[in-house]
């Protein structure tokens, strides 16, 4: 593989984008069967390169064994840059379920006939160029490379300098196969080598349409804030359980340990636990040995403190409200009332995934209704919040914004719409003049 | 009309946006019959205050009469900020208009039962709070305050210092017409007073979710390159009219005319006309006979100037392609082919509205496919290109980015979902244990 094929240094950074730019407008003519049959072979060309694919990423792996070793790379770092065997298999069949999705392409989201042999459609079109930048995980490529050419879009990645030989080698694979279709650009994918690289994609603001990061939270800040391109990516989740005074003890006691133990790292994690003052005397001890007996430790509020006893919990600080733990670390605090539990959720949560568990339908409705987060939950783990779980297939990333895309974001997330107006000849001052009235009436 | 209960001087920005954050919420939770009463109410409120509303307008108008006599401020921008008896009239009928569209909030946008007992609704809620910063056009206050209300927003206004007094007295007869409804608290509409204020209200991304600023270019690019609150607003508009080799000649004059002539300063009406050269023989001496007996200055290119000849025509410069006159300026185009045209307008087009003008469907339909615009038109005026012509009832403004809302903004604009999952005490281990199985079977 040479350098140009994939951008980088002989490429300048404008002119990879404005040739992505060129390339994103032909893949926006392409048939849904023609970007379904792209995705097929994608996914047979990840496969037969699979020797290819396990040597760069043993590349990179040795690489990596001396950072691993004096501990400036964690172990769970190092084994998500690993790629094994059944890995390239995962990602085929990965690519295979995208290609199987529905075309998001070219639906129509509104008809109006405005006047007679006036007509307006509201129609879903791929956003362009979309630039995504990410940490150390490989299967990203794969990922992110089918969603993009099935929602008809071209994309610019840049990985971790860990995964430099695997990216290259999966970005290569993918192009490989485009050149095998002759209406599609071997630009609509193209991999940035450097870090001074993605300072440069964020001033595209011409070419590129949107820029996801995918990575620690002061990463994502970093590209918010100097990007001149649209940005979504999460920010913080800082999501909560909420056991009200009605509920059910076993299905508060279950949700509560599956949101916070099945896997902590994960942004729809739990991070505090709230409990109605009601049901704290008999929940809050249960809840509690569950959590220790899974690993848990425990930060809890004066009145939690003064039901379980002192016995190896630590108090709970103003801090310990705001952050995200990423860790096998609860926060417990007993309120008086739902709105109580509310007003925290509110000042502290990060508007990502809220979950209540309460027999009252009436509670759970008020709750659902009147929290302001992209999931509210009633008698149901936060950890749901997940494109595969909330069956998109696939997913990019969860938006904790409220622009454009909110919660979990699949290949909706990656179109915008366009307003086709279908004429004969009309023009405004007709209508300006009282001429002609508008008729405004919804088609279908 | 104190100045606390507007804002300003003795409440910081980030208190008001603060309070505007908590009557949002209380927002949210009002009906839909409760909203359409409010503005009714408000409607009505604009109507008794009349006499008030158009006193302060006098003297704002007064306040501006050396400015016009020394010529620092247009007659244009005068006649905008000065409110007539009908003026009144007129905003209460658009916010009883918009009093009666269709309910924007708790829209059932997807519906998946995710396993049994286990089901994910998408619904759509409010942004929450909305901050507007605009020129001189007083009449705005009633619109976008009957906007946000209706799709249950609070807003944060800061209007042109030359209409502050008709400001203050707009924004105070709706706060005193929601003083009548104790659940609505007052604090949903806040008006800003200074220009420093502005930038603070940039800076609240904690209480603010989306500024839309209103004005010429300069001040909305100020506006997204300061604000840490994201910005949704029009940027340019460089429409293009293509009239194409199989145009009907008449509907191509009549398109051309009306583009450009009908309102020469809005941002949908045309720059630049594009002809395709088998036709230009015949087409362009009459198209140009008729926009120069509209006053319309030309700038055309040599080809152009060759069959018109030269009496009067100024030759077009690159600059003349990237102008947005907003003026009686047309810039004109010899194409040799549509894919030329198409070319040509994806260079210097600003992505807003572009029409073409043919008999030929084919032509038509890979124009409107292929075109990478906000509005995309066949044998229709560019000036189409408007809220209220759209049937959304009325407009916060014209969007050409392409995230969220893109063209026209109404109330969907002011919109964003959740996805509310109901379940009885599900969690996600016994799926990754592969215990269960997801269904994600679409309802509906």
């Amino acid at each position: 593989m040479t350098k140009e094929i994939i951008g980088g240094s002989q490429a300048s950074v404008a002119s990879v984008a404005q040739r992505a730019r060129i390339a994103a407008r032909a893949l926006a003519r392409l048939s849904s069967e023609c970007r379904t049959e792209i995705l097929m072979a994608a996914a047979q060309a990840i496969e037969d390169a699979s020797a290819e694919i396990l040597e760069a990423n043993a590349r990179d792996c040795r690489a990596a064994e001396p950072a691993v070793a004096s501990g400036a790379m964690s172990s769970a770092t190092f084994a998500r840059l690993r790629v094994k065997e059944a890995g390239i298999a995962q990602m085929a069949e990965h690519v295979r379920g995208v290609a199987g999705l529905p075309d998001p392409l070219g639906k129509r989201l509104a008809a109006t006939e405005l006047d007679d042999g006036l007509v307006l459609y509201k129609e879903s079109c791929p956003l362009g160029v979309i630039g995504i930048v990410f940490e150390s995980r490989p299967d990203v490529v794969p990922q992110v490379a089918a969603l993009a050419l099935k929602s008809g879009n071209a994309i610019i990645l840049k990985g971790g300098a860990e995964a430099v030989h695997t990216n290259e080698a999966l970005v290569s694979v993918w192009r490989k196969c485009l050149s095998r279709f002759p209406s599609v650009p071997q630009d609509s994918i193209n991999l940035l080598l450097t870090r001074s690289d993605v300072k440069e994609l964020l001033e595209q603001e011409r070419f590129v349409d949107l820029i996801i990061p995918r990575g620690s939270q002061s990463f994502v800040r970093f590209v918010s804030e100097h990007s001149k391109v649209p940005v979504l990516g999460h920010g913080e989740g800082i999501c909560h359980v909420y056991v009200d005074e009605a509920a059910d003890i076993e299905k508060a006691i279950a949700i509560t340990l599956d949101s916070k133990v099945q896997y902590p790292a994960a942004c729809n994690s739990a991070e505090t636990l709230l409990v109605h003052e009601a049901i704290a005397g008999e929940f809050l001890p249960r809840a509690v040995s569950a959590l220790r007996n899974a690993g848990v430790e425990l930060r809890v509020c004066p009145r939690s403190l003064a039901i379980l006893g002192e016995d190896g919990l630590l108090a709970a600080t103003e801090q310990d409200w705001e952050t995200e733990y990423s860790d096998l670390i609860l926060s417990v605090k007993i309120v008086s009332s739902m709105e109580e539990a509310m007003a925290h959720i509110h000042r502290y949560g990060s508007g990502h995934t809220e979950t209540i568990v309460t027999e009252n339908a009436q509670a759970a409705k008020q709750f659902l209704d009147e929290i302001d987060a992209a999931g509210v939950y009633h008698n149901a783990s936060t950890r749901f919040a997940d494109g595969f779980r909330y069956g998109f297939g696939s997913e990019l990333g969860i938006s904790t914004n409220k622009l454009h895309a909110r919660g979990p974001m699949g290949l909706e997330g990656l179109t915008t719409y366009k307003y086709k107006l279908y004429g004969n000849g009309q023009t405004v001052s007709a209508y300006s003049k009282g001429e002609k009235k508008f008729k405004h009436r919804r088609l279908e």
